[in-house]
């Protein structure tokens, strides 16, 4: 859906250059600073900022691919980001945790193992984000790790590095190459997994972030230059503002991912909602967030780039407020032609929290919107002409043939909705959803199985991760 | 937004001449079945069964008028049904009525005019349709008169002539006249009223619906004629042959209307949704209802008609579950082209229940939609790059000029939705969204006006429900 006028892209588009050519983006890392000067731009050394040419920008948009796959240690969980296709993923990066039998707590390792459990058991989920809690009890070195290790044991599907420096990202790089039981520079034509590198908005990219981009270019893998860009905070109040600078920002990490390695699939990724003016708290399932999510897929478009945005809310509990602010974002995103939803499922109080109930909850919508985006293609019996005939006026069709022969597959089986009547409902104890996701996610952890690893590959990664914990325990880690 | 392509809207609307032309659809009232015979339809009297030529559907499409506009006492609240104009109505029809203070209890008088005081104080809800509850309390034969007393007096909005024979649908239409000043001859080129005639699906129109039908028609008001198709239970299962059926059912309402009164506005209804195959309870705002919601729209556009569908959901208390079967079925309407979404606001239960709290949770999915609906245009101060400029890498717009001069109307402000942090709102009393519900419908009955009525015509209209009471209390009604 095309919510702006193309000539309105382009003034948009304008603006973004201008931004990129006349302020420049500030960079704090050295070896990118010097790749971008090499490659033309104008590098200020003393402030770090960065000015790009028109150039430059449209040099490396040529480079760009339009699709990439991304293949887990499970070939049949393999995702394309890009065409018409739709991937979720798990919420990513939340310091703390909750469900409702237990509250609210830090994030621990526990429960990030729970939740990768929990999207496993769901194929709605289809890949893993930056942690879906952060295990704080876990020493900050070595915690990648750990939950490196989780993803891959505990899930099959593709997920995502924690591109902090380049140590971090290599140590995801080989380890989905040792779980995939090849070579780690096979993966450079077949990439395995993903990050998301957020630019400092306004205008900064972080020196721990470069350089976790740039290791990712150059081993092929995609990285998602998502700019996090609250209206009113990070950006002027005015959208086509907020989009201006997103697009200058975004495009500032695309061109480096493509000086790093001409090429390498990169992603456009947005994060454009607003914050509350009266007392500056962020805000999610706006209609401003709704919006920004249809015109960055414009702008996406409009560079042929894959297409990252968010699912979102504000919500405190997971609650009405956080069903309608999800829908919101989620149509957006859809719309918007999204080829990634990032944290789509388990995302509470605008990031600060996973909720295993809200994982649940999601779920649901997502799978509503994926059974609303099967195509519709009928046949002359689809068309019911016979079975209307046979049934007569004010009559029902419960136990007609054409039903008995459909009935079981007829309509989408929801996972979280009740419709009993009130009578029934009542009778079984009143619960709303949010209590009724409770037993779901508690059956789905009970009903859960490891999907199956090679011993030869599990003792390769224990290996693995033996050896990189006792050397960053003697040498320390970049990026500590 | 049209998801199945034109060939498959030919092919359903060839299904539902089919079903005209060789089913017939059973009508109950012997001047309907009198007209239609005299206009060439194949009656069967002895089972009331009307079989339509195609070329008496398409005579009658030739003479249907796109758009109508609706004019109340108050020409400010004037809506337009038809082109790009969108209009909410409150909840039609529950038996039942819930608030989170109160409980459930029966439909009553009391909580019907509350209820149309909400309705009155939200400018997100266009118009009031049937009985948003039933005044059980109140005897059934004068019943309309009380609640278009209230609908008139307590609102200067359009409302719903409960159509249930000639004299509740007169009685509206007079009123409405009396209401507006101007005699009742006057409301035929200026209709003032609108009312749904629900088919009694499969291909059923009962007597009573049949004399309101042609009483609206007579005198200029439109029709809103809606098949009430569960797939599964009134339709086969299959999409195409609920669409089909209901088309027919449409259509043929739609006809009848033209035979009455060449030109008279008629609205094409649809109400598709499916039932849960496993137990056989109705369910809304699932993907089925919102794919229907979609494709009915592009019947109606391939008539040239306006068109109605609803906003639903099963769910038996304002909760998650009732937000995302709510925003499922209303995205599905106004991507549809949906120029009436019925029972846009506080419907509950599958309809048994109106609810004060889905009221306001409704208010704040309309208000958004409105909100996202506004077209985009932008000047150069809005791209911002002054702004963008004047503030360095890592900083913040809070304070800047450009921020401090729009912030106020800068983003919609919600109706309900909390975005304090976690500790703020725990400290609050940790309210969800429900609970917070109960205190925003509470302010709004406790700030709501009357709106101003000239003594005169509330006298006459007092003396008419005097007058009019007393003659069915004598002779009674036509359809008691």
């Amino acid at each position: 859906m095309e919510i702006v006028r193309p000539e309105d892209i382009e003034r948009i588009h304008e603006a973004s250059l201008t931004i990129l050519e006349e302020m420049g983006i500030e960079v704090m890392n050295d070896a990118a600073l010097a790749l971008l000067e090499n490659a033309g731009a104008e590098v200020d050394h003393s402030s770090g900022m960065v000015r790009l040419d028109r150039g430059l920008v449209e040099q490396a948009l040529t480079s760009v691919p339009p699709q990439v796959t991304l293949t887990p240690r499970n070939p049949d969980h393999a995702i394309d980001l890009g065409g018409t296709h739709l991937n979720f993923s798990l919420v990513a990066g939340p310091p703390n945790v909750h469900d409702r039998v237990q509250g609210r707590r830090s994030g621990n390792y526990t429960d990030y193992c729970n939740l990768v459990r929990l999207a496993q058991s769901l194929n709605i989920i289809h890949l893993i984000g930056n942690q879906p809690t952060a295990p704080q009890e876990l020493p900050a070195a070595t915690r990648h790790l750990d939950t490196y290790w989780a993803n891959l044991t505990l899930s099959d599907r593709v997920f995502h590095a924690t591109a902090i420096g380049e140590q971090r990202t290599l140590d995801a790089i080989h380890m989905c190459a040792l779980a995939r039981g090849v070579e780690t520079e096979a993966l450079v034509d077949s990439p395995a997994l993903l990050t998301v590198i957020n630019v400092n908005s306004p205008r900064r990219l972080d020196d721990a972030l470069c350089a976790g981009l740039m290791t990712m270019a150059r081993w092929g893998q995609p990285c998602v230059i998502t700019p996090f860009t609250l209206m009113g905070a990070m950006t002027p109040v005015t959208l086509p503002a907020a989009l201006a600078q997103q697009n200058a920002e975004a495009l500032f990490g695309v061109v480096l991912t493509q000086l790093v390695n001409p090429g390498v699939p990169v992603v456009y990724g947005a994060f454009t909602s607003n914050v509350d003016m009266r007392t500056g708290a962020p805000a999610f399932g706006t209609p401003e967030n709704t919006k920004a999510n249809l015109i960055a897929g414009q702008l996406a478009r409009r560079y042929g780039l894959p297409y990252r945005t968010s699912n979102a809310n504000a919500s405190n509990v997971a609650d009405a407020q956080a069903a309608y602010e999800t829908e919101m974002a989620l149509w957006g995103a859809v719309l918007g032609g999204a080829h990634l939803v990032y944290h789509a499922a388990g995302w509470l109080e605008g990031g600060l929290t996973a909720s295993f109930e809200k994982v649940i909850l999601d779920a649901e919508i997502l799978q509503s919107m994926a059974e609303i985006l099967q195509p519709i293609e009928f046949g002359e019996a689809d068309l019911g002409l016979d079975a209307i005939r046979d049934v007569e006026p004010g009559g029902h069709f419960f136990g007609t043939e054409h039903t008995m022969e459909r009935f079981e597959t007829a309509f989408y089986r929801p996972l979280l909705s009740d419709w009993q009547n009130y009578e029934n409902w009542e009778a079984a104890g009143s619960e709303d959803a949010y209590q009724r996701a409770t037993g779901i996610w508690q059956q789905l952890l009970e009903g859960y199985a490891e999907p199956p690893m090679d011993a030869a590959v599990r003792e390769a990664l224990n290996d693995y991760v033996t050896r990189r914990r006792g050397e960053i325990e003697r040498v320390g880690l970049d990026f500590e």
